[in-house]
């Protein structure tokens, strides 16, 4: 797959060296994730809002009430930033400066498209799919009052970038004998057991 | 403890039920993080910045590079909103529609203060300490190269606001005898076995 072609004003510049463009690694990174954070501007100024999500082939999509204020302030058109980062470790080093964390990270800089009412519904099985972790959707589709209230954006990937950190401290040569401990602590999200909701109907 | 005193501008709208201003709710979601997203304006627009962080009493400390974009953006005085979000689950409901998250989250708004220089290794120590989970300050701290390198930001929790859902699906009851899976499937960061840093000086 080919490399996002992002403009030089969406690029890492802050250890550019960390920074990727490939197709592969930005999907990996969208993929492992559930909630990104959503950076626009509001009356109130800049908000970051985790919300989330499901990557759709070269796109992101994010859903919300449809009166809310983020989907007023993005369903127009604003300008966002919308973040995934995924922590690996803790990188102790053996000076203070050197210490670090390990990361994969994607920014994705653009205006989201409102998804058409009528793709609206296969835009929401995918979140479904998402949040059942693949098991089969057998659940219950929205009906038409829930659609309405819903609100489905579209982001593309388009000016994108990926920033990986992986490895080891980067100590100072002159500090590599300091009797210090060194290394990484690694950082997962992990799931556990699931747990049965038993509610029932209340009887009359 | 107090509640936060939040202007009406910052309180939580959506699903407000879930809202929390209570200190210690707020804390203790700040202490259980590592990394926020730092929403701010930029030339390019609005970014969304993944950060490490730690709390210091009544506000959050962060740094960055003295030189990067982020911190000629804030060091200013620009407004800012910091986000910090646990993932605790995924909710299956019986119907597409109430499929949820657990998660636990707070969002301060403001403007960040520059640390002086005077204080700025305190300040220092308190990321160190945070990242080595605790373990005995044993590092070399910075030396005055790399202290001002650094540039340390501190955001005053004053507008401050948690939100915070827990438990199971909410389905209709209509709904609550589908033949579906519903329930949690619990999601926790965890830490793994510490690998140390084996990197040796390089021969001459």
């Amino acid at each position: 797959m080919s490399d996002y072609e992002t403009s030089a004003a969406y690029r890492v510049r802050q250890v550019a060296k960390r920074a990727s463009y490939d197709r592969e690694t930005v999907h990996a990174i969208l993929d492992a994730g559930y909630v990104a954070h959503v950076a626009f501007m509001d009356q109130a100024g800049p908000v970051s809002l985790p919300l989330f999500y499901v990557r759709d082939g070269e796109s992101v999509l994010f859903h919300g009430a449809r009166k809310s204020r983020f989907m007023r302030a993005l369903g127009g058109g604003g300008p966002l930033c919308f973040t995934v980062t995924h922590m690996d470790g803790l990188v102790l080093a053996r000076s203070a400066f050197h210490h670090s964390m390990n990361y994969r990270s994607v920014m994705v800089h653009g205006v989201a498209e409102t998804v058409a009412d009528a793709e609206k519904p296969f835009a929401l099985d995918l979140f479904t799919a998402r949040a059942r972790l693949g098991r089969p959707q057998e659940t219950r589709p929205a009906n038409a009052q829930e659609l309405k209230a819903t609100a489905v954006l579209r982001l593309p990937l388009v000016e994108v970038a990926a920033k990986v950190r992986t490895g080891g401290p980067l100590d100072d040569p002159e500090d590599m004998d300091l009797p210090v401990w060194a290394g990484v602590v690694p950082m997962q999200l992990t799931f556990g057991e699931p747990v049965r909701d038993i509610a029932v109907v209340p009887a009359d």
